[in-house]
C-alpha cells in the first residue's frame, strides 16, 4: 500500500548506522572521562591516597569511567554485527570483561569515598544519592554474578539461560538509568558542597559550575543513547527470540 | 525442538499481565505523590503562595505528580489492549489530554520555584538539576506541540506521521528518565538545603531524611517500571511496524 511504502521510505531516512552511532558515543564517552578528571584536577586539587578531598577525587573519575562510560560499552556488544554469528563464546568473553572491568572500577570509586568519609568523620551513607549510588553497584554485582553463572558456566541449563535472558537485558538498561541518575546527582552535591564561599558560590555559576553541569548533561545525553540504543529493535539479534537455542 | 519449547515456557513464566502491573504502577504513582505532599506538609511547614520557602513547596509536588505520574499515565495509554483496535481517536485524546495536563503541572511546578527564588533574592538557572530539570520541560514542550501537530490534526500527512512516530516513542522515554533524574537529584539537594543545622543535618539521617529517601527510590522504581513497560515488546500494538496504515 502507499502508507506502507511512505512508511518503509520514512522509517529509512531514520537508518542511523551502527558503527558511525557508536564513534559517535565513543568520543562523547571519552570526553565525559576527560572532563571529569579535568574537573577533579584543574578546580578540586587533583588525587592522592591520603584520605583527604584529594582522595574523595577519584570517586567521581572511577565512577563516571566504570559505572557509565565503560558499563555502556559493555552494554553494547551483543549490537556488533559481528557478534551475530559464528562462535558467541569470545563475545561473551569480552561482554562480561568489559562489565568487569566497570564493576572493579565501581567498587574502587566506592572505597574512594568511604575512605574520605572515614578519614574526616564524616557518616556514610546518609544522602539519597549515596542509597541510590550503592543500591546501584549492588544491583551490578548480582547483575554480573548472575550473567556468569547463566550465560558463562557451561552447565547452565538452556531453559535456565531462556528464562533469565530478557531479565538480564531489563536490569542492563535500568542499572545504567541509574547510574546516570546516581551521578548527576553526585555532581550536583559535590558542586553544593565544595562552592560553598563567597566569589565561586554556586549560585554565583562561575566557570566550575558550568563546566560541571556541562559534564552532568553530556552524561545525561550518553546513557539516553546507550538505553536507546539498546532498545532499538533494529540493532537487535535477529534471532533474539530464541536465545537458548543458539548455544 | 526442545531449547524452542524450554523457552516459550520459561517466558511465558516471566508474562506479567498487563493490567494487575497497572493497578501496581497506579498504586505506587499514588504513594509518591501522598509521600512528596506529606513531606512538604509534614516537615517543610506545608503551602501557600507568598514567596517564601512554604511557595517553594508546590516545586516538588507539582513536578512528581505531573512530570513523573501524570506523564507516566499518559505515556502507558497505548500500552492498553483496549486501544488497539477500534477508532484510534478517543484514545489520542485521553494520551494528548493526559500529557497536557503533566505538562501543565510541570510549568506550574517550574512557576512556584521561580517565585520563591525571585521573593528570596536568589539567583535562578545555576545548578545541574536546574539545568537538567527545564531541559526536561522544554523538551517536554516540544513533544507534546509536535506530537499535536503530526498526529492529532487531520492533515498531517501519512509520512510525516510515519517518520515521527518512532522519535516520539524514543522521546517519551528519554523525558521520563529525564525527570525521574531531576526528581532525585531535586530531593538530594533540598535535603542539604533544609537539614543544615545541628540536631537534625541530613548527615544525621533524622526521620525526614530516612522519609525523603524513601521517596526518591519510589520515584526511581516508578520511572525504571514505566520505562521497562514501554520498552516490553510483547505489550506494544501488534502492528506498531506500519503506523501510517492505521490512520
Amino acid at each position: 500500500s502507499l502508507a506502507r511504502r511512505c512508511h518503509q521510505r520514512s522509517t529509512a531516512m531514520l537508518d542511523v548506522p551502527f558503527l558511525p552511532f557508536c564513534a559517535f558515543l565513543g568520543t562523547l564517552g571519552l570526553l565525559c572521562v576527560a572532563m571529569v578528571g579535568t574537573w577533579c584536577q584543574h578546580w578540586r586539587g587533583g588525587f592522592s591516597l591520603d584520605g583527604s578531598s584529594r582522595t574523595f577525587n577519584w570517586h567521581p573519575v572511577l565512577m563516571v569511567t566504570g559505572l557509565v562510560v565503560l558499563y555502556g560499552a559493555a552494554a553494547l556488544v551483543y549490537r556488533i554485527p559481528n557478534t551475530w554469528s559464528g562462535p558467541k563464546l569470545p563475545w561473551k568473553v569480552l561482554h562480561g570483561s568489559l562489565a568487569l572491568g566497570a564493576f572493579v572500577l565501581s567498587v574502587l570509586g566506592l572505597a574512594a569515598v568511604f575512605c574520605f568519609h572515614n578519614s574526616q568523620g564524616t557518616p556514610n551513607m546518609y544522602s539519597l544519592h549515596s542509597w541510590m549510588g550503592l543500591g546501584t553497584v549492588l544491583l551490578f554485582s548480582c547483575q554480573w554474578a548472575a550473567g556468569f553463572g547463566a550465560f558463562l558456566l557451561p552447565w547452565a541449563p538452556a531453559w535456565l539461560r531462556a528464562l533469565y535472558k530478557p531479565i538480564h537485558v531489563f536490569f542492563g538498561s535500568t542499572i545504567l538509568m541509574l547510574s546516570v541518575a546516581s551521578c548527576v546527582s553526585g555532581i550536583n552535591e559535590k558542586l553544593f558542597f565544595s562552592l560553598k564561599n563567597g566569589t565561586t558560590a554556586y549560585k554565583l555559576l562561575p566557570a566550575e559550575a558550568v563546566f560541571a553541569n556541562t559534564l552532568g548533561l553530556f552524561i545525561l545525553i550518553f546513557g539516553v543513547l546507550v538505553v536507546g540504543a539498546l532498545a532499538r529493535p533494529s540493532w537487535k539479534r535477529p534471532d533474539s527470540d530464541s536465545p537458548g537455542s543458539r548455544q
